[in-house]
C-alpha cells in the first residue's frame, strides 16, 4: 500500500474516450478506452471512468494513487475549465463546466484543454517533437485540428482560442464551411473534406470505374491507401489535390511561426507519405526561395491513442 | 565621473538610423537620427555613431557608460547575429556579421533582431502594449512587417524567420509579390500596395478628376487621408479596398494566434481610423461568429521612431 502518484490523463472524442495511469516519465500504468456517449449526461462517462479506476486501485493494490487529472476535450477551455458548443459532442457538453464536475467526483486538481493541445503536448513530451521548441502538431481526424508549441509553451493566445488552423482559408469562395466562411483547410484536408472531394471527382468523372465501385457516403481511407499502391490514377490526383490544399495551408503557418515540424497523426494520416509528401512538394513551391525545404513534415511516432492521454497528463506540471 | 549604465539602441531603416541611450526604465537619455547611406560600407555608419557617443560621453560627464548594445535591423537574425539579404539597404548588408562588426567598435553584449521584432519589444515594454502577453505589431511602412509575442515572448520560430506576416497570401493568384509568389499581404496594404491600388483605380476610373490630379508614382498618404476627409468618393473606395484586404490577413493571423492586439505604427498607420475601422469590420466578418469583436485594433503611442530604439534596448534583458 505505497502512495505511489501518477497522473491521470483523460482524452474525451466524440466516439470513444481514452484514459490511462501514468508515470512522470510518461510509462502508461494502466490504459482504458470506453464510449464517450455524449449524447448521455456527461456525469455517466465520469462515473464509468472512476469505477474502472476502483477496480485498477485493487489491482495495483494502491490508496490515493492519482495526484492530478489532465483531459484534452474538444473545445476545452484551458483558463476557464469550460466547454463551449464543442464539435462532435451532444448537447450535455455544452456550457459545461468541465473541472467542476470532474473534482465533484475526486478534489485533486483538474486541468483541461482542447483535444489537439492535448495531442501536442504528448508529442512534445514523449513523440517525436521531444528536442523540438517550436512545432505545430496537427490532427488529420473528422476535422482538423491543432496544437501548437512555440517557445517551449503551448500556444492559447489571449482567450485560448490560438490554432484554429482548420479554418484557415486556402480557397476564398471556395467549400462552405461549418464556421460560416467558405474555403476553410479542413474542408479540403480531413476525413469530411476527403469525402468532399471525392464526390466532387465522382460527378465529374462519371465514367471513371472505382470511383463508380464506392457506392457509401464516407470513404474508407484503407480502401483509397490500397488503390494508391495499385497504382489508381483517380485516387492519385485525389490525394495530390488534398496535399496540395493542406501545402498551401502548411505555407501559411510557416510565414507566420517558422516551426522546425509539422506533426501528423489521427486517421487520415494513415494515408502517410501518399498525401504528405505532395503536401510537403506544395508547401515548399509555396514558400520564397530562402525558405525552402526547411521545415520537416512528420508523422507522429506514438501508439494510436496515446498522444492524447500523454498530453493530458502533463497538464498540470507543462510549464506556462 | 560615475559608472551609470545605459543601453543603446539601434534602429537601422533604409533611410535613417535612429540610435540613443535609454536607461532601464525606458527614458530615452540622448537620442540621435543620421543617414545610414547603406550603399557605404556598413563601417562608416557605426563609426558615425560611435563619433557622437563620444560627444555625449563628454556632455554627460560618464565613462564606459554603456552596458549593451541592441540592435533592430531589416533581415537582422537573433539567433545567428547575421545581416542577410534585407530589403532596402545597400550590397554591404548582405551576409554582414553585423555583431561581430559592432564589437569590433566595443566589445560589450550585442544582440541584433529584425527591425519588426525590436519595434514590437519597444510596444510590449513601453508602449500600448505595456499589459499585454500576446499581442502582433504591424508596420505599414513600405513594406509590411510584424513582430509577434506570445505568451510574453518574441516569437522567432525555429530560424529566427518567424512573422513573415507581409507574405501571407490573401488573392490567390493576386499581384505578383518580390517573393517569387502572388497575392502576398504586403502588395496590398503598405506604401507599395497602396500606390499599386491608386495605379489600379487610375486606369479603371480615367474621368475622375481627383486620381487625374496625383501625378507622381509614389502617392502622398497625407494628400488622400485630407481627401478622404472631405468626402472624396473614390479615396474611400481605395481605403475600404486596403482595409479590407489587411482584415483578411488579420482574420488569418488571428486564427492562429488568438492575440489580445493587433497594434499598428509606421507611415501608413498614419491613416488611422480610416483604414483601421475598414480592416476591423473586415477582420471580424471573416472570423467564427464565436470569436468576432474580440480582438483589438491599436495604434502605437509611442513618438515617431522611439518603439524601434526602445525595443532594440530590451534586446539583451528580455527573457528568451
Amino acid at each position: 500500500m505505497t502512495d505511489r502518484k501518477y497522473s491521470l490523463g483523460i482524452d474525451i472524442g466524440g466516439t470513444n474516450t481514452v484514459f490511462g495511469l501514468i508515470d512522470s516519465c510518461g510509462h502508461i500504468i494502466k490504459k482504458n478506452s470506453i464510449l464517450t456517449n455524449s449524447n448521455k449526461a456527461p456525469e455517466l462517462l465520469f462515473k464509468n471512468i472512476f469505477n474502472k479506476i476502483k477496480l485498477w486501485e485493487t489491482e495495483l493494490n494502491l490508496q490515493n494513487f492519482i495526484k492530478d487529472i489532465g483531459v484534452g476535450v474538444p473545445n476545452g477551455d484551458y483558463f476557464t475549465g469550460m466547454v463551449i458548443n464543442p464539435p462532435n459532442l451532444g448537447k450535455g457538453w455544452d456550457d459545461l463546466n468541465l473541472v467542476s464536475l470532474i473534482k465533484s467526483f475526486k478534489n485533486i486538481p483538474v486541468t483541461i484543454t482542447n483535444d489537439a493541445n492535448a495531442a501536442a503536448l504528448g508529442e512534445k513530451s514523449y513523440g517525436v517533437a521531444k528536442s523540438m521548441n517550436d512545432v505545430v502538431v496537427i490532427t488529420l481526424g473528422t476535422g482538423l485540428g491543432s496544437g501548437i508549441i512555440v517557445n517551449n509553451n503551448l500556444v492559447y493566445g489571449y482567450d485560448g482560442f490560438a490554432g484554429e488552423l482548420g479554418h484557415l482559408v486556402i480557397e476564398p469562395d471556395g467549400r462552405d464551411c461549418g464556421c460560416g466562411r467558405k474555403g476553410c483547410l479542413e474542408m479540403y484536408v480531413s476525413a469530411k473534406g476527403l469525402d468532399y472531394t471525392v464526390q466532387e471527382y465522382r460527378k465529374e468523372y462519371q465514367d471513371n470505374k472505382f470511383l463508380q465501385s464506392i457506392k457509401s457516403q464516407t470513404i474508407d481511407g484503407k480502401l483509397l491507401d490500397i488503390a494508391f499502391d495499385n497504382g489508381e490514377k483517380i485516387v492519385k490526383d485525389i490525394y495530390k489535390y488534398t496535399g496540395n490544399m493542406l501545402g498551401l495551408g502548411l505555407a501559411q503557418i510557416a510565414k507566420i511561426l517558422s516551426p522546425e515540424a509539422f506533426v501528423f497523426y489521427g486517421g487520415l494520416s494513415n494515408a502517410k507519405h501518399r498525401i504528405l509528401d505532395f503536401a510537403k512538394d506544395s508547401m515548399n513551391a509555396n514558400r520564397s526561395k530562402y525558405q525552402k525545404n526547411k521545415i520537416k513534415i512528420l508523422l507522429s511516432d506514438l501508439p494510436d491513442g496515446e498522444a492524447g492521454i500523454l498530453g493530458a497528463s502533463c497538464l498540470n506540471s507543462f510549464n506556462q
